[in-house]
């Protein structure tokens, strides 16, 4: 059901000194900086191998990533996996007995199709399924 | 420097429950379960895509991902790089104004060379390097 690792999401509050991080001192190739508007956040995705690692800082107080740095500090927020079907991986994850945060998918990043399991289903990870626009 | 990721682990208090979750409602292919008795742990290694899902969880109170469960409860524990030549990649991390947990290589799950970068050099996330054994 899960293909493989889409991204690794890490939640940091001085957005721009971590991509200078993230590309000057990990050496890691920035792809792409977006505002996801509908989630009040700005992501930078960067590539290694397969995986993006996805820094992600609020840019509306009231977002749920704001409440997350308030709470955790910064540090990893969610682990995401590619699917092929994302409604009928919803089905099954529903039918295994998880809680999802989304019982219908949204549009994400990059227009991809995403839900979130609930992390009390998977001993407090943030998983999120998603499937190529 | 860093090639791709390699694991990413996450601490679980319930092993037995969380190994068999993994395996049977994720339907992620259990690998090996192996105790690295020199960390206090034992750890399950799922494989998805070219990337392992790593749960680990305490076999001795005084280990770190005892400390670290006592704290923070499960979840995200670290993630890992693969790098070819770790005694250089730790000597470029350090002149990049790194600090290091680990400034020589010791040795961790599969016989690989593994080193800590401290999570206060990443914004809050504990990141090792590895090099194949």
């Amino acid at each position: 059901m899960l293909k493989e690792i889409d991204h690794v999401a890490i939640a940091v509050d001085d957005f721009d000194k971590m991509v200078e991080f993230y590309s000057d001192k990990l050496q890691m190739e920035l792809k792409k900086i977006e505002v996801v508007e509908d989630q009040g956040i700005k992501a930078a995705f960067f590539e290694i191998g397969s995986v993006k690692i996805e820094l992600i800082a609020p840019i509306d107080e009231d977002s749920t990533v704001a409440k997350f740095l308030k709470k955790k500090g910064p540090g990893f927020h969610h682990i995401a996996y590619k699917v092929s079907d994302i409604e009928n991986s919803i089905q099954e994850l529903k039918e295994q007995g998880l809680e999802m945060i989304n019982e219908t998918p949204k549009i994400g990043a990059n227009n991809k199709k995403i839900a979130f399991i609930h992390p009390k289903s998977t001993a407090g990870v943030l998983t999120e399924i998603c499937q190529q626009g």
